[in-house]
C-alpha cells in the first residue's frame, strides 16, 4: 500500500552533500566555513543551562531578529527567523505558490528549489543562464510570461560564483510580477569594495525578500538557522501563519544573537576566506583547474583535457584519499568540480593530493 | 499588494499559549514539565563544544532513531526524528494530502491539526466527541465515509485527559481507510497499571503512526525534538522527500539523545507528575473545580456554578496575580479551565490563590 501523493511518489528527494563522521576527511564538498565561530558562541555555550528547555521557547525569536534589523537597518517586522535558509525557502512556497503555479529558477542553480517545488506540486519554469553564470536580459520576461508566483535568485550564484549587480537585483524585483527571492547565502563572501548591498530595496518593493544563514559565514552550518528580510506584508503571514510555533528552539536563538552580534569576527573571518580564495584559484589553474571569478566560499573549476582525467574521476580519486569534494552529474555541469575553500593547511593537502593524482594520468 | 494563497489569507494561524519571559509567573498553562530535564542533559551541555557546529549535522539523526528504535523494540526504519511533534503533523499533510482532501479530527481536539490543515489547503472533519471525551463508535466509519486520507487522533485526549484503550486503537486502525496518526505526547503520564501501548501495532498496520515528543514527558519544550514510529512505508517518504535536509541541528540530536537515554530519570519524573495530578485534582475539586480522570500532565476542570464565578473570569483573576492557566474560548469549552500539574509548591500557591479568587465572589 502507498498512501504518498502521487506528486511526492514521482519525486526523488533532495541529495545532499555527504557528510562523513570519521573525522579524518578533509572535507571541501558542503560549502562549510573553515574556521571556527566567534568566541562568543563559546562563551553563550558555557552559559546554557538545561532546566532552560524545560519551557517552551522564545515563539517569534524576538531578540535575534531585533539585532538583525538593527545590523540591516530594518524594522523587526522585516525580519523571520528560519531554521536554515531551507525553512524560509519551503515558507514562501507553502505561504505564496499554490499547487500547478510556477516557480521560476535559472539552470543551473541550488537543486533544493526544485525539490521544493516539487513538494508543493509546483510547475518549475528553469531558465538558462549565460556561460552557465548570468542572468539572461529577459529572464524577468520570461518569468512573467509563465506567470511565475515566485522567483528563485542565488546571488553570488551557486554553483558558479559569480555576482549580479545590485542595479540588476533592482531592475528584476521592478520588472517581475512575482514575488523575487534573492537567496544570499554565500553574500557575506563578496568583496566588500564591490559595494554590493540591495537590503534597502525592500522598501522600495513589496515583492522582494533576502534570504539569508548562519551556515556559511557565522560558520555555524550545524545550528540550522537562518533569516529572511523583506517587506511587512511578505514576512507577516509567514510569521503568524506557516511556520511552525516554535520553529526555533531556545539555546539556538541564544547561539544565533551570540554570532550574530560579533561582526567584527564575521569580517575578519569572511576576509581570510577570501585570501584563501585567491590563493587557492590561482593553485588550481596552474594544474589546470580553471575557475572564473567567484563572490563565494567555493570555486568551480573547468577540469582541462590536458588533465587527462575527468572531473568525475578527480572527484572519486580525490575521495579515496579522504579528500571530499563535490561533483555534479547534472547538464553544463559534467566536466566541473566544486571545491569549498578550506584552510590554509587543508587547501595546500587538496593542492598535493591533486598533484600525485594528476601526475598519475 | 497581498501575494498570499487564498487559502492562507483566509486563515487565522495556531493560537499559541502565552510566554510570559518575566520569570515570575506561575506557568500552568502550557503542559510544560515542572521538572528540570535529565541530568545527563547537562551534563551533554556542558560538553558541548562550538567548533562542532561548523559542519552540517548528521542528516538523519541515526544515533537518535537507533536509540529511540532500541527503546520501543522496533526497527531505526520505523522511526522518523522531527523538530518537536508539530513537524511530523505538517509532514503528514505535506507528504500524504493533497488540497481539498478530507483530514479527520475529533471535536475538541488539539487545535494546531486544524490549521495546519488550513495550510496545506484541506477540508476538515470534525466529529464530536461523546462528552467532549471519547471516540463516537461509528468515529471511523465517518472518516470512511468522507474519504479522510489522514485521521487524527491524541491519546491520551487532549484537552480532556481522557485515555482511548489500546483495543479501540486497534480497531480505528483497522477499520479505517485513512491513515491514523496517534499523537501519544502525553502518554508518559499514562498510569503504567493500565498496560497501554500500542507501539507494536505498526507491525500489524501500515497504515499506522503515532506521534511522540520529548516535550513533555523528558521536560525539553524549549528544544523542539519529537518523532514518529510507523510502518517502514510511511517513515521512508519524510525521511528522504519531505523533511526538510538538515531538519535537526547538531546539539538538539545529543540533547535529545541524552534525554531518551536516561529513562530511569524520566520514569521517576512521570510518577512524580501522576502523584502531584492525583493531590491537585482532589484540592480543585473541593474548590468546585471539578476534572474527570485523565491520563495527562493536565486537568480540564469544570467550573462549578457554586463557585459563583465564570471559567474565563478564573482565568482572567488567575493571570492578574501572576498565575497563568489556559482558557478556550472554544464549543464545549468555555465553562471549563486547563491546569497543568506544577511542582507541589507552584500547585499549592495555585491553589491558595484560587482560594482568595473565590472568596470574593
Amino acid at each position: 500500500m502507498n498512501f504518498e501523493r502521487d506528486n511526492i511518489r514521482k519525486m526523488d528527494g533532495y541529495a545532499a552533500g555527504e557528510q562523513p563522521e570519521d573525522g579524518q576527511t578533509i572535507k571541501l564538498n558542503t560549502n562549510e566555513n573553515p574556521y571556527p565561530p566567534s568566541p562568543k558562541v563559546d562563551e553563550t555555550i558555557r552559559n546554557l543551562i538545561g532546566a532552560d528547555l524545560r519551557r517552551y521557547p522564545p515563539p517569534t525569536a524576538l531578540a535575534f531578529r531585533s539585532l538583525a534589523a538593527s545590523i540591516h537597518n530594518v524594522e523587526k517586522e522585516n525580519i523571520i527567523a528560519t531554521r536554515g535558509g531551507d525553512e524560509l525557502l519551503r515558507l514562501l512556497l507553502t505561504t505564496f505558490a499554490d499547487p500547478a503555479d510556477v516557480i521560476a529558477i535559472s539552470e543551473p542553480t541550488y537543486s533544493l528549489y526544485k525539490v521544493l517545488a516539487q513538494i508543493q506540486d509546483c510547475q518549475v519554469l528553469s531558465i538558462p543562464l549565460l556561460d552557465g553564470r548570468e542572468l539572461p536580459a529577459d529572464f524577468a520576461k520570461q518569468a512573467n510570461e509563465h506567470k511565475a508566483k515566485l522567483t528563485f535568485v542565488v546571488n553570488p550564484h551557486a554553483p558558479s560564483g559569480h555576482l549580479t549587480s545590485s542595479d540588476k537585483i533592482r531592475e528584476l524585483a521592478s520588472s517581475l510580477d512575482s514575488i523575487l527571492l534573492v537567496d544570499e547565502a554565500y553574500v557575506d563572501f563578496v568583496d566588500p569594495q564591490l559595494g554590493y548591498d540591495c537590503i534597502d530595496m525592500i522598501n522600495e518593493f513589496e515583492n522582494l525578500i533576502f534570504l539569508r544563514t548562519l551556515s556559511k559565514g557565522y560558520s555555524l552550518a550545524g545550528l540550522r538557522f537562518g533569516y529572511g528580510i523583506g517587506h511587512a506584508s511578505l514576512i507577516q503571514p509567514m510569521m503568524d501563519k506557516t511556520r511552525d510555533s516554535y520553529n526555533l528552539d531556545n539555546f539556538s536563538q541564544q547561539i544565533a544573537h551570540a554570532a550574530l552580534s560579533d561582526q567584527a569576527y564575521a569580517r575578519t573571518n569572511w576576509e581570510k576566506v577570501r585570501q584563501e580564495r585567491a590563493r587557492l584559484s590561482g593553485l588550481l589553474s596552474q594544474l589546470g583547474l580553471v575557475s572564473q571569478p567567484t563572490e563565494t566560499n567555493f570555486l568551480l573549476c573547468q577540469v582541462q583535457q590536458s588533465c587527462g582525467i575527468s572531473a568525475e574521476n578527480i572527484y572519486r580519486e580525490l575521495k579515496e584519499k579522504k579528500v571530499l569534494i563535490r561533483y555534479f552529474n547534472a547538464p553544463g555541469l559534467t566536466e566541473k568540480i566544486r571545491i569549498t575553500i578550506g584552510t590554509a593547511e587543508e587547501n595546500d593537502q587538496l593542492i598535493q593530493t591533486l598533484r600525485e593524482i594528476l601526475a598519475n594520468h
